[in-house]
């Protein structure tokens, strides 16, 4: 087990900006065991107070989008041009066919992984996506209390990770490649209509004209798809990493978001509804987890599933068994 | 309490064809008695094996769409000149704020109403999405097993019902009107993605020409989109109800879309995983119900709610304190 700390190290470090009280509490809150999980409700105690003062940017996109240059050059626009610190978390649970890992590729990101603005915190392996989003979730909370003023929570796109970024970020950045090839396929259906920006990325060279054109081609498509009760219409913009072009037209939407829903009680009301998402969230987890944890319904699980499948039991009828053996 | 029959009785006259027989099966999955819940498992064990021969199509789109009219039109279509016999089912969970109820207007659907080919029916009042969605699901294969070849799943189009009825059906439906104005915005973001075939209805009159440009945009629009795993591209059509034009080109989508997922594992795969989807729902359902039935749950709920709203206490440690109040 990982060294442990007395609750106020962990407050007091954070609070005094300290990255490797930060690390620690990271750490922490990550660990599903029961004495690790009381104290870090004790340390999330003390650091509520000094939480909820940033930016919380949800970006996704699928593997060969250009995700990991293009997060490096916003992060480095936010840190050294805008002044700004930022903190990026990634959100990878293994337990998903993510078809291409972001922590696989130890040298991304080495200008902001080396920027002193920035702190990088990839999701801990082996862990579930219940277990991933709830310690991303209280590590933004940890991060804003350490005076990160920028939070990117970084996603794969393919996934089921992105509802739940969805619930937890104040705006949702959508990366795709142009053109409407087979390079959509990646991206899970669903996605696209969360998104409160689309970035049409590599918009360089030869790819220029092609990301020009599908950047029109999105704008008009997302016109006609349904708004957010903010009134929010998506906007698209192409941008090139490797020319640093279009990223302070990013940080301009996110901007002009932020003033709308600000002028209101839209950003409010829906941080409000995002922690009472958690809440519920948190508490359907732990009933499912220890649910499937029950040796009766790990045993029997399968061999249901399987007569479910064929069609020889119905599903109702597998649950009610299932329940009566597990004795919740 | 509704009177019962032994179980004999209700597979038996389901299994004749018998409306009666349906009907009082159909208000018994609807109970929430434990007694009946299990006496309603004997009979949908009993017609298991004569169920999943339909095709079983979600229609959706908001109050003012001309929903009833174009299920009526589409419906006569399907029994009268197709010959096949049609099953209505509708959902409308009274627990959602739904803008318009179905069951509201007492005269629509009146030819189909009166068509012996047909069957409508409507969903119980005052029940939960949960309880809406099981009793609903469980009905189509009671239909299937009474011989109904064709079944329509209905919904409002403004709440969580739409993400539930694509869990259960082949193909979804969403019904729109022409122009991207304030119409749209009763539609539920993410609902759009979920469409296998878009139908522009009142395209009739002044509305031909608005309702031909808005199926190009609106098929160009969905051409941009992430497609389906099977490979299908939503189809987007215009239809008059009124003038009963464009309905046999919608069975004729469905015919082309059947074809394509039948022309391999699609088809049965969706159906297993529908299946297993379903299992797992009501397990969640069912421990989620009991959960916040407890009375330590109902008496400290509002007040943590409350605090987690103001941000006093933290979503996660709220849940852990429930959790612990609920001895689950």
């Amino acid at each position: 087990m990982a060294k442990r700390f007395p609750v106020e190290y962990y407050a007091e470090r954070i609070l005094a900006h300290d990255r490797l009280g930060l690390s620690r509490a990271i750490t922490l809150v990550e660990s599903t065991l029961p004495s690790d999980r009381e104290l870090a409700h004790r340390v999330m105690d003390l650091v509520l107070p000094y939480s909820g003062n940033s930016v919380r940017i949800g970006i996704t996109g699928v593997p060969g989008v250009g995700k990991s240059t293009f997060i490096e050059a916003f992060g480095n626009y936010v840190t050294n041009t805008l002044g700004k610190k930022l903190a990026v978390l990634a959100i990878d649970p293994t337990s998903q066919k993510t078809g291409g890992s972001i922590l696989g590729d130890k040298t991304r990101m080495e200008t902001l992984a080396g920027n002193k603005m920035a702190y990088i915190r990839p999701s801990p392996a082996g862990q579930s996506l219940g277990g991933v989003t709830r310690s991303t979730r209280e590590s933004i909370m940890l991060c804003e209390a350490a005076g990160f003023e920028v939070i990117f929570v970084e996603t794969v796109g393919v996934g089921q990770s992105e509802t739940a970024v969805n619930e937890m970020v104040d705006f949702f950045l959508l990366l795709m490649l142009a053109g409407a090839g087979d390079e959509l396929q990646g991206i899970k259906k669903g996605i696209m209509e969360m998104a409160d920006a689309v970035v049409i990325t590599k918009a360089d060279g030869q790819n220029l004209q092609k990301a020009r054109v599908a950047r029109a081609e999105y704008q008009s498509a997302l016109h006609l798809f349904p708004h957010a009760a903010s009134g929010w219409v998506p906007k698209v913009s192409i941008s090139s990493a490797l020319e640093n072009t279009g990223i302070s037209e990013i940080w301009k939407t996110i901007g002009s978001y932020l003033e709308l829903v600000k002028n209101g009680s839209f950003f409010e009301q829906k941080r409000q509804n995002q922690n009472l998402h958690w809440l519920h969230e948190s508490i359907r987890q732990t009933l499912l987890d220890r649910f499937f944890a029950k040796p009766e319904v790990v045993k029997t699980l399968p061999e249901l599933e399987q007569k479910v499948l064929k069609g020889e039991v119905s599903a109702f009828a597998a649950a009610e068994e299932l329940l009566q053996l597990s004795h919740l």
